[in-house]
């Protein structure tokens, strides 16, 4: 194991696992410091409060191994304490149903990171798998004004284009990316385009890259040293201080779980088709992240941009954000 | 009262009254044969399955006064028995949430008529008072599917332009706006245009015209007369067979209720200010109808036109669409 490993933070701004002891020992083994966990996709109201009050179960039962992040101020406990903090995020907005007032009593629950829309139409906009997006809704302009009140990071990967353009506009805080890839290197819905990702990068936000397998070039053939060929990509566009890290391991799921985020809202019209979801080569599991800086270092960057990418941007956002 | 009026099946395509025994005994003095009642507006699942409840139990409870209709021959059957039957009707799509499936329980429990989406957008398209509209959405399109399979009538009264011409083109059967009035009498987000109004009528969709003040051009000041005269200019763009009554009486209902429909979801954004809600002089209430029967006389309509005007161009609607 890299000894620079060792010693960085690194937060992974994405990852949906069959989350439960077994992820959380391979998140240890990983050196992971944070990662936002996703605690709703397709759920309402009701399954989300769930999805949360299972974390609080694990949060007392598994607090030799994780903790619950609120501020960056966690996620440096969370360092020096060998623990990985846990940080809720949402991939959709589903969660409040048609309630703004929702958004306060998630907030102080723990949620910090909520994507806007995820795959299609929603009440806030339009997902990147909708046939036409008119950009974010009046309600939606409600939603982000007060996520930027309460300091809840804005997420726009799974969001469609137009939509995304009006959140980086309205929204007063920095906004992210959390886990995507670039069109250049390979046209897909899900893919952001040079000048999407230069649009979010002139107005301050961030690029979570990731290495889901249906979106890279190479596909379930490609290696950790594609992934870092990937953010080298998006280095060149945006820089290298708002580039981070958002793998989207989906660690321990199989068809079940590949069929419900297929289809809109989980069991209706089937969106796409990923194909064999293998992650790739010397970064297939959580555990093998210091595969990923030991790649950083082959390929020549700096301790300075690893340290950067790897979590110190990352902590930068969330702390903007989050304001603590 | 008109004798006409008596011999006459009378069909009010939209109340949304503080329904009750109150309002069923005015529906009976007004000679009203069938309603759509407005059991959704805002509401969610939950709420809009215990609004359905409180019609079962109204069903059992005054058993005298009015009855459930499921299909055209109801309504036949409900004048012959000097009764009012109920059509359950929606203003909005929320009541499915994000389920398609929940359309056919509904459709079992005898909802018929059902509008896309109430004044913003939802997952199934935009509204009348929303900034921008994209159109129906994917899932949308997947709900007209569905209320086309069951036969529910699609209404667009609250929905947005655009959405509502994909809403027509996408539909296998017949669509309407129940409750609308024309922007060529009075300027208005909820008023329909010249050309909206014949894009529905050559494509066999239907009108029925609503005398709800804020949208007439004398607001609070007009008659039943103005009434008559707006449904005449409706007739002048779409023949007499397509153009029916929808009221949208509120009887029953004060400031928290108007406050609740003006705002987004209920307790959001207001979206708009009725002013004084104070119906045509003549036709104040629901007990009037037989007024506005004699309006008809007295503008020299034919009887033949006033039959189909109150209620058989209604009936004929609810038969293509209901398939019975």
């Amino acid at each position: 194991m890299s000894t620079l490993h060792d010693r960085l933070t690194v937060i992974d701004g994405l990852i949906i696992s069959d989350f439960g002891p077994e992820i959380f020992r391979e998140m240890r083994k990983g050196g992971i410091t944070a990662a936002n966990c996703t605690c709703c996709v397709w759920d309402n109201f009701t399954e989300t409060m769930r999805n949360i009050a299972k974390w609080k179960g694990w949060f007392r039962d598994h607090g030799d191994l994780i903790t619950q992040v609120r501020t960056t101020a966690d996620i440096a406990l969370a360092k020096r304490e060998g623990k990985t903090g846990i940080i809720l995020g949402w991939q959709n907005t589903t969660a409040i149903e048609d309630r703004l007032e929702y958004l306060e009593l998630f907030h102080e629950l723990g949620v910090r990171i909520v994507q806007m829309t995820y795959n299609t139409q929603n009440f806030v906009g339009s997902g990147c798998y909708e046939s036409r997006d008119s950009g974010l809704s009046d309600f939606g302009r409600d939603v982000v004004a007060e996520m930027n009140r309460l300091g809840i990071l804005c997420d726009l990967s799974h969001v469609g284009p137009k939509t995304s353009e009006d959140v980086i506009t309205a929204s007063k805080q920095r906004v992210a990316y959390s886990h995507c890839l670039p069109a250049g290197l390979k046209a897909h819905p899900r893919n952001k385009s040079d000048e999407q990702l230069r649009f979010i990068a002139e107005r301050d936000g961030f690029v979570g890259v990731t290495m889901f397998p249906p979106f890279l070039a190479k596909g379930p053939a490609a290696t950790v040293d594609d992934y870092v060929q990937a953010m080298d990509y998006v280095i060149d566009l945006v820089g290298e201080d708002k580039v981070g890290v958002g793998t989207d391991f989906t660690q321990g799921f199989d068809k079940p779980f590949f069929d419900w985020i297929t289809h809109d809202k989980g069991t209706g019209r089937k969106l796409t088709d990923f194909g064999p979801v293998i992650n790739p080569e010397g970064f297939r599991e959580i555990a093998d992240f210091p595969n990923l800086t030991a790649a950083m270092e082959r390929r020549g960057w700096s301790a300075g941009r690893i340290e950067k990418v790897m979590g110190a941007n990352w902590l930068q956002l969330l702390r903007d954000v989050w304001g603590a």
